[in-house]
């Protein structure tokens, strides 16, 4: 199954909608049969990339800058750090949503920035954003384009502000505080290595890490995969620093006030839509890797699993950092895909009751200070057990760990493959937790060939998330239409059975048609007098985004 | 001393500036003795209270509803629950602000409202704002009065809105959820009982606790004496119900969501400048009394006992609920206070380097789970121990959570001594907090016969509170300029060296003047935008809190 390399030519649609480091990942061997099984393909369907995008990146649209307009930006930031090719328009209008690569697939770039500007330093943002508003024109707070809410369309035109060409520079970490100040377009590994060699850690990592930056998390409100206990990005945030069309907003670093309702968090969740992040001071947690304890359990069931999961999270002795369940058919695929099926291993456990198709892996580690690591998880472990769960080793959680951003990797040769693949998530009480969870698998099950797996992966006292992963093969000619009345229905189960909108993905423009009705109309308008009183002209992210005008 | 029963008539100005439980509180042998020695006081000075405040309340200000607004409300709550007379318009004119305590023992009510009005349901709330906005009435929402920054005045008349006569109940403990809802206007008592029986407890307990309301604590953003384990009130709101001029604000109880900056998050700290809250669900916690652990330590010096408190707030091995440190002179006046100078433990710490003036007691209690309480005071132990810190049993704590609302009740008796005393907070980064620390004490020490002392009392991973408690005799004839001069000067020398305006006692009209300078005019001015569009007419608590107009 090797067929050609793809990546040869830097000015394809295929080399924007790639994800990450462009190495060509393939389906495994145990997937690839899965999914024949599961969706009827033959040895054939692999033979040749659907849809490969492997055309030369061309808009119809031209920017529509003014010369006058682009003087003034280049008197600005230079005119190297001005770019109006194709491609990089092109590669700015968008992020990483299943809509948004299918459009690069089929040679679509609806919503093109007019450029991709980069500007050097906070005052070169502030000049930039004093001009565009006078101008009326877009701007598109650009970092790592890894969206997965149509968050990043340029349907206004205008400027995608690039924060990671030069706004990505560590500005101090402050040991006394336990805190870092960065610039807002610093990638997660930059940050990342940093702060180990001063024996620190962000304690964030997404799933998109490697290609996300702080002000993208900020943004867009992220959660990485250990926030059950080191929390989401926006309780991380210390203080930021925002540029606005109505001025500077810098809030500071105290650890708690009574004065008024904290502004900082206004950004956090605005995706773009107030104004430009330029620099945010975190809480950072020790980097002591070797204290790390996990184990992993296996459950009879779904219902048995989470309430294992939710008396762990209400028992007060300390919270594990990592927290997951995979539901019943992500749990089967975990096991088909990693070779465990027919193994001796595998019939013991059908023998003990933990059934396929039932049972359901839970992972746990605990990180902090050595020896609380190991009494939060030797508490954890007997809760587990309490709650009818066998623990089976902490080698599936280290496995897991090694290769916790792949899975962002494996949707293009899905696609390729023709496989519609989409993710949503939600948050939700533990008193609708299994309610939601069984209305999706309802609603996908009533597609032909229409495969969903779920985990929850952030959990909190009162509730936890819940992550979707669907598959289904392409409606070949209505790929789009097709995704998007699906993905419709999917969220409308979610909400209409209790389900938040989104639980750390952010709301963009995907999601954007939800808004009003899940928060009522009182809040959004809400929202949209702060928007109107930092954004009068309507030049931040304009044109849907959180449901915005 | 003691001399006669001032509390026999419920209609003088003593009834309403008095704390709590209207029993009359006195100075101890051994504060009298200290006060007596630090300002030059004499027997005599004990004989008579200065301005008592015994005389019968009598309004200037008439009221100046209309008879038609007062027919409206009286149609919607019930004429019972309409109250214009002078007492009930006087004790909704303040709280417990000292320069309001001032102004009821000079017979000065400056700022009533026109009516107090308690209406019986959201419903009837809805109603009321509704014609308020219409007839441009004036709403002061209204709980415990136990506001320490004159945010319940009524510069415009108007109604006072008290919320605890009806709005007081609980309407659901979720043990699913861990989460209660309740209405705004229960105070802290009735809830921590029912929540005890139950099984569980709020966890916010606030030195106001007794006499002070949810709806309360989440307008001024309070914090509880264990807030370091439970996280100040802000933290635990998972949703609230508020009624606006602009229509009813619901949020919904997710445990986090990315959708769009959190709404519920603008009404804690907006101390009823935005609307009214009705209810609010939040965060429950465990109640297993037999399981809290405690320690006291003893240092050499505050800044050892602050480096070894920051060093366990960063250590990450779980943290304490309560934990507090007092400085020298706190401590110096516990000591006193209490019987100890002289005994032989008071000469064995002395000669063990422990200097009265310079040693420093910190209380630890830590909660939750049995093993995990015992733990997490086990590794206090030894970091305390290794930053140079004596363990001195668990006793002093016990004795001080026995009377843990006690120095609320304290004001009145030296302020019938003719004692100006009030309390100051703010919230400070580690890296300021020992600068600020030592600014406050150098200012206080400048004016003669007055005494400062600081504690620590809420704590996080980058930073503290610092509590002040300062006492100097009244300037007798002066005593309200006087007050307002020396106040002025202790919150510039805090904000200057880096402390915030307010760790949990709020905002509203005593420290409103620093809010645009502290916080930049860029957010003061996206305040005043959010407060405009829900509440147009300016009718929410109008007249200068948290530095609106």
């Amino acid at each position: 199954m090797n067929y050609f390399n793809t990546m040869e030519r830097e000015n394809t649609y295929r080399h924007i909608l790639k994800w990450g480091d462009k190495r060509e990942e393939e389906v495994g061997y145990h997937m690839a049969d899965l999914i024949k099984a599961k969706f009827g393909l033959t040895d054939n369907d692999f033979r040749e990339k659907y849809l490969p995008g492997l055309e030369t990146v061309t808009l119809e649209k031209p920017s529509l800058l003014k010369p006058r307009q682009l003087e003034f930006l280049s008197d600005v930031c230079g005119s190297e750090n001005i770019l109006t090719d194709d491609l990089s328009r092109a590669r700015y209008s968008c992020g990483k949503f299943y809509g948004e690569l299918l459009d690069l697939r089929l040679k679509h770039v609806p919503d093109p920035p007019d450029a991709v500007v980069s500007p050097r330093s906070h005052d070169e943002v502030v000049k930039i954003i004093g001009f565009c508003n006078e101008e009326k024109i877009a701007i598109i707070p650009a970092g790592g384009q890894s969206s997965v809410t149509g968050a990043l369309r340029a349907p206004h035109g205008g400027i995608a502000l690039d924060l990671t060409k030069y706004l990505n520079r560590i500005l101090k970490i402050n040991s006394v505080n336990k805190t870092v100040t960065v610039e807002a377009g610093i990638f997660g590994p930059a940050l990342e290595e940093e702060l180990n060699r001063h024996g620190y850690s962000c304690g964030h990592f997404p799933q998109s890490f490697e290609y996300s930056t702080v002000g993208g998390w900020i943004s867009a409100r992220g959660a990485g995969q250990a926030s059950t206990g080191y929390g989401k990005i926006e309780d991380m945030v210390v203080a930021l620093k925002a540029v606005t069309p109505a001025g500077v907003i810098e809030t500071r670093d105290f650890p708690r006030t009574a004065q008024g309702w904290d502004i900082f968090r206004l950004f956090a969740g605005a995706e773009g839509t107030l104004g430009v992040l330029t620099e945010a001071t975190l809480h950072i947690f020790n980097h002591a890797p070797l204290n790390t304890t996990s184990a992993a359990f296996i459950f009879r069931s779904f219902g048995q699993a989470v309430e294992a999961m939710r008396t762990v999270m209400q028992s007060e002795y300390g919270k594990p950092h990592l927290f997951r369940i995979s539901d019943p058919s992500e749990t089967d695929v975990a096991f088909t895909t990693s070779g465990f099926d027919g193994t001796l291993a595998d019939k013991v456990l059908q023998m003990l009751g933990f059934r396929r198709g039932n049972c359901c892996l839970m992972f746990v580690a605990v990180e902090g200070e050595k020896a609380y690591a190991r009494f939060v998880l030797k508490k954890i472990k007997k809760t587990a057990r309490a709650g009818k769960g066998m623990f089976i080793g902490s080698g599936p959680v280290r496995k897991w760990l090694a290769q916790r951003y792949s899975s962002a990797y494996m949707r293009d040769p899905l696609m390729d493959l023709g496989i519609m693949t989409d993710t949503l998530e939600t948050a939700v009480t533990w008193e609708n937790l299994m309610q939601v969870w069984q209305a999706a698998h309802d609603y996908v099950n009533r597609r032909p060939k229409a495969f969903l797996m779920i985990h929850i992966s952030h959990v909190y006292e009162n509730g936890a998330n819940l992550y979707f992963t669907f598959l289904s093969p392409m409606e070949r000619g209505n790929e789009q239409q097709d995704f998007i009345q699906f993905h419709r229905g999917l969220v409308d189960t979610i909400v209409e059975n209790g389900g938040s909108i989104s639980h750390h993905h952010g709301v963009g423009r995907a999601l954007a048609p939800w808004m009003e009705g899940h928060l009522g109309k009182n809040s959004i308008d809400l929202m949209q007098a702060v928007k109107r009183h930092l954004d009068p002209n309507n030049i931040m992210n304009p044109g849907g985004t959180l449901g915005l005008k």
